[in-house]
């Protein structure tokens, strides 16, 4: 299937939606932005696996990054795309091929943007973070992904979400003595010890914290409970999982030591850390930004790849079409009114 | 093989020993009991299934049972049996193949006992109680396993173990509200709301009561705990397994009612429960028969099938070679010892 980037833009959303792309099986939809994006002689396209980026080379002062990922989540009996009241319903409407539809349209009808503009479209961002392609662009051809403002068309309702909040994981494992639970006096009960730790997630307070001007609520929460060997068994060991979600002022030392510091007298075990991102708005860059598309910014709490280019040095924020909670929900739908409502907004403010 | 009963006691298990019998095979060692007790005529064997019951009908005042499964756990590399300074090594060696040799033997020795006896050598006990050939034969021909007192050749080192103590199991679930972990304020962490259950279990003070002059010891003790959906969701539930061994003073609507108390507030499901059984030291027989071992006494705290003769009116202790701590242990292996004190108790007081 051909995209047509100048005509009807609920029609090309359409289009790409009915393209399948689940993560892992991009290709079909990579080929079709490329095509549709190789003539246009004011873009540089660059294919780097199933990765398109398209770059104006017009000598401006400043270079605004533009992205989104093609690939979804499953497909659940959600496709193809059906259109009724004004909601595009279907695989990927919300996460996120309207984000991506509104960049085809603009990068094709942007021909003389006020600033440059690099225009990445980008494969396996539902999928683990060593596969997602920008970890590969990152370390392989990072002046690609540079710029002085980035925006991930990731879904927000239209409303600017600034920055994101960092994740880590850990587990805390009790170590108790195996026994018959006949003869439970010879053993030492692992699970009743997992109480403490529990307890300790019980009575956290996280903090609400302002960053450069938005707010960020951070959470820290238990997400898995293992423990035990059999119905006749003391159990031997109990491991808890607990999520820190954590405000883009901490770094890593701080996110970690604050976790230690929670769980003071276990060890910790630290599975995986993806730091946060500052909303970066008090850039003028981010601040033309924000008059052009109006509305107050709120904090994004989900991590994101505006982290990414925030760890590249690049200010970055999180805005496009469709309700992030619908994100991956069997029936995810976006208003076309946020379709054009990013569309105008970013035209305004590069046209 | 074929097993002689007449012979040396040591010849005899390790005999018992090297024909396997893991639990559902136990065809083979049924065959070779059945035909070593078959042509004694002061018996009357019957075979069902795979369990062999033989009984002496001298018209005798009193009837004692004797019973021993033939069956074991899995074999771990310890077969074929091995004798060394002392020891019988082997599967079964602990767990119960001993009894069953020193019943073996004593039911072709004692032509005239002293009380008529019933010889009981069944399968399937080391599998779930619905499979235990027992409770077969306790629903359609009771009348094989009633008399005045039983023995189970259970391993008890030689020394008489009363009664035994009752177990169930029970879940407490608790129920949260599922959302992203990154906006965890929008659900609620039902892993959390476990801590409270595992506050209880932990400030537990199990009794220790007597029962007809034995001590037993009680525990409630949580043998399992599983909650959580994925790295990035607030968990919607978390299920605590907790294991109750009450002493055999406790009926049914008693022991539920306990666990109710404790865990008030929360619904509990209970999955199984065998109800103990009393000493029942106290009887005539009884105490004729702890006068010929010897020694004190004491309370059985893992369940046995002690409790099924004790739920047919028959009470019951348990009494056998080996040291039940070894049961199931890969390095199981019996004193030699062990089996002459039993057989030589035993005859002393039936012959």
């Amino acid at each position: 299937m051909s995209l047509d980037l100048r005509g009807d833009l609920v029609r090309l959303f359409r289009d790409i939606v009915d393209i399948e792309s689940v993560s892992g099986h991009e290709g079909p939809l990579a080929d079709a932005v490329e095509a549709a994006l190789a003539p246009l002689s004011h873009l540089a396209v660059v294919r780097d696996g199933d990765t398109v980026i398209a770059r104006t080379g017009l000598g401006r002062d400043q270079r605004v990054v533009i992205a989104g990922h093609l690939d979804t989540v499953p497909v659940a009996g959600n496709l193809p795309s059906r259109l009724a009241d004004g909601l595009v319903h279907g695989r990927g409407t919300v996460d996120m091929k309207g984000g991506v539809a509104v960049a085809l349209g603009l990068a094709a009808a942007l021909e003389q943007p006020s600033k440059d503009i690099t225009w990445i479209f980008y494969d396996h961002e539902e999928v683990a973070a060593t596969d997602n392609s920008l970890t590969r662009l990152a370390a392989s051809r990072p002046e690609l992904l540079t710029g002085d403002f980035a925006i991930l068309m990731e879904p927000t309702s239209a409303r600017v979400e600034g920055g994101c909040q960092g994740t880590l994981r850990f587990t805390v494992t009790t170590r108790g003595r195996a026994a018959h639970s006949a003869r439970a006096w010879r053993g030492h009960n692992a699970i009743h010890d997992a109480g403490e730790v529990l307890r300790r997630l019980e009575a956290y307070r996280p903090r609400t914290v302002k960053v450069d001007g938005l707010s960020y609520r951070e959470g820290m929460n238990a997400v898995d409970i293992r423990g035990g060997i059999a119905g006749n068994v003391i159990p031997d060991s109990c491991t808890v999982t607990v999520n820190f979600r954590f405000a883009p002022d901490r770094d890593e030392a701080d996110a970690l030591a604050h976790c230690r510091e929670l769980m003071d007298g276990y060890d910790l075990e630290f599975i995986d850390l993806a730091l946060g991102a500052r909303p970066g708005l008090d850039r003028p860059l981010a601040r033309d930004f924000l008059a052009a598309v109006g509305g107050e910014p709120v904090a994004k709490f989900g991590w994101t790849d505006v982290a990414r280019f925030s760890a590249l040095g690049v200010p970055a924020v999180n805005y496009g079409p469709g309700d992030p909670l619908l994100a991956h929900a069997d029936d995810e739908a976006c208003p076309v009114t946020d379709l054009y409502a990013c569309r105008d907004a970013l035209a305004r403010w590069l046209g």
